[in-house]
């Protein structure tokens, strides 16, 4: 047991992990400035870890804080947290299943989160996450049309969270979406093939009809399964590209 | 109080401020060989900085030059000016609220410049300055069909910043956009914006129509406010991915 | 003779030249994490070569291995293999003019594997492999609806090696392509033409109807021939960019 | 005098801008591993210099050859030389004007090579190059419909000349551009605005009818005039680019 892991930290590697998932989605384009990844603590599942307000790219160890399910700050004040970290927190919250959260406003699937007629779902393989149809969530809805579309707190991001649902993604009007997992490269997996799934989805409606997935492809398991070596090799990849170790 | 200060010079911070602004948009790919971004003199309101006629992606600090807002440059000749100063010095001129200018020709709002029946308009969060559209300014309106399109006097100048109104964008016709702001940061996060923007009203236009934000949402304050950590963290990624010091 | 080829392994310039085109093809976007490409075996006609389950932009010399026709291992077990290698066992086993195999997941291929009214055909000069029209395979057509549309078997990849027949290219409905060549370099460059002809075939939808090739347009051989200078040179070049000895 | 010009060859100054020229356009895209650029002889003007069949963004000073306006090498055979040179020599028998010739495949302009009712012209600034329409070149008019569509003799050089016309640019059915200019510096310039042109007349299809360029407008000179500052900046940006001495 490390000296941290005494004092009831999370473990050197999960951070590193954390770490890492900040990065990869900053390389990879789906998180810029703005947008952050979160995962649930290990030793207290009524706890995450969250960088402070940063750039992904740029997160270091140094910037890992520790929120409750409501939001607030574990411990000592520190540094400035991300205004919509409720998102993370209400996601938790509702959902025991979920290890890894991540928000983001990928440039691929805005549109979706305002088109009347169009609902982002399954397509190609890379698309199985959307299954026949991503929610999309309108703050609107219970907040009213004077906010500025950011979960600014915990009761709007338990809305958010239940209209996740038992699903990995629900986008948000106008602003973004937020994608859970069971772990962080779960996470990151579904980050990136949303946004091939989204933009296959925007060229196929210049080709015309789909064939549509079957129940029973939809119902599929996800692959690779969780654990199997194709994660392994995918994080690998992402870690070097990212400039991380793995 | 340095030498430059002492002498009536604008403070090296905000030159170096200015170098970095012109690199990030390089970098980024909002201005190639053409288009500038500038900054009005802290101490002399009636002046602004822009840089001689380089490409912005290597600008360094000994390429500011002094203009007033005639476009006229301040003290000596030194080297060859951008033709088009006069956007800037206009802006200036007719908007006290303004610290920063950028006029660029991004491809992706280039084509919103000559459509007839299309208007940039907000649509995601990101293209919050849009509005409920973005005016259009044709240079022929005053100054005839047979110019070259470009800018070429401070009468010119003038009629842009007219169009311009009081906000934050303004098209030219056939040609590219001003970009107005109280500082640097908002400048150039207002062009990125631009282009996010853009391109997703494009998708949009694949996906049918399209929730329209409130006009309580579109009249909230930007996101995050001038000085908050939003823009901090923002401009040290800008300026890590260009290579400047932030 | 090397010790290698004494031992009835293949020559270290053609592991070279496999391990180029996985680097080649990660690099060039063609492969992520997963997809795969393969080479026949020169003095066993009954074995190909591939790598272990790694992805392919990181791949290494020791991690190719032998596998034979029902896409078995060859010798002791090894690595764990890739699960789709039952795809290059296939097209080898019905194809003996095939020496080299790729399958992948290019973005621009995969709305035309699920299109019902568009067929990826030839339009422009580098799509010209896809000839009249791409035939498309549907793994349900054979093994029913309830896949996870992975090739897991040989049964499976003979069915889709009969849907690609004699040509250079087949799509599998929502999940990617195979692409067969007599050699590395040719099937290096059938890939990135794939995707070149698949993203200028979705422009010209919006373009309007199209000059079609003629017939014999169609019949002309491949340009440059296999051997020629302009594979030299396209070979120098991809082996530069994806920092591998050409 | 230096001793290849006391020898009757080209200058080295020369030289090196060819080269800086053929890395600026393989470095931005606009070839790849096909397509050329040349430049005239600046003492023989029945004579112009282009590299041997090799990547351009590889060639060096060593590979540049000469050739006359049959196409045919200046001196002892060499190195292998393009098939198409036959494009350059045609254009510059053609056009005592031009002094320097680019063929490519740049993707965005293929598709309006086919189009049937869909032609290049010009929209926005950058497309001025395109006035009215660019002409389309098909080979099939004059030497049949059994060609490969390459350019592989004087004669098919001569009649895309004639198409050419007095313009900057042609587009060839099926297959590429060629595109001409004063000089290395315009010519490159044509290729990049080629592309932009391209890229927004696609999208604005998206965007319903444009507002077209009057006919003085279409017919101003271009932007800036050679010799002007706006080259110079240009030029230093896409050498530093590309890692070429300016």
């Amino acid at each position: 047991m490390s000296a941290d892991e005494a004092a009831g930290g999370p473990s050197g590697r999960l951070v590193d992990e954390l770490v890492a998932a900040n990065r990869i989605l900053g390389h990879e384009g789906v998180l810029d400035a703005y947008g952050h990844v979160s995962v649930r603590h290990p030793e207290h599942p009524e706890w995450f870890l969250l960088s402070r307000a940063r750039s992904p790219e740029y997160v270091e160890a140094a910037d890992i804080m520790t929120f409750d399910l409501d939001g607030a700050v574990v411990g000592d004040g520190g540094p400035v947290p991300y205004i919509e970290r409720f998102i993370h927190a209400a996601v938790y919250g509702e959902r025991p299943d979920v290890g890894a959260v991540c928000h983001n406003h990928a440039l691929a699937i805005l549109p979706f989160s305002i088109a009347r007629e169009a609902t982002l779902h399954r397509t190609i393989n890379a698309a199985r996450l959307f299954g026949d149809g991503v929610p999309v969530w309108d703050i609107a809805d219970e907040f009213g049309t004077s906010t500025d579309l950011l979960v600014r707190s915990i009761d709007q991001g338990r809305a958010l969270a239940r209209r996740l649902g038992a699903g990995p993604v629900a986008l948000m009007r106008g602003h973004g979406s937020v994608v859970a997992g069971e772990d962080l490269v779960s996470v990151v997996r579904a980050c990136l093939d949303m946004e091939r799934g989204a933009r296959a989805q925007v060229d196929l409606l210049a080709l015309g009809p789909p064939v549509r997935p079957t129940d029973a492809e939809l119902a599929a398991p996800p692959d690779p399964s969780p654990g199997g070596p194709g994660r392994d090799r995918e994080w690998e990849r992402l870690c070097r590209r990212a400039g991380v170790a793995s």
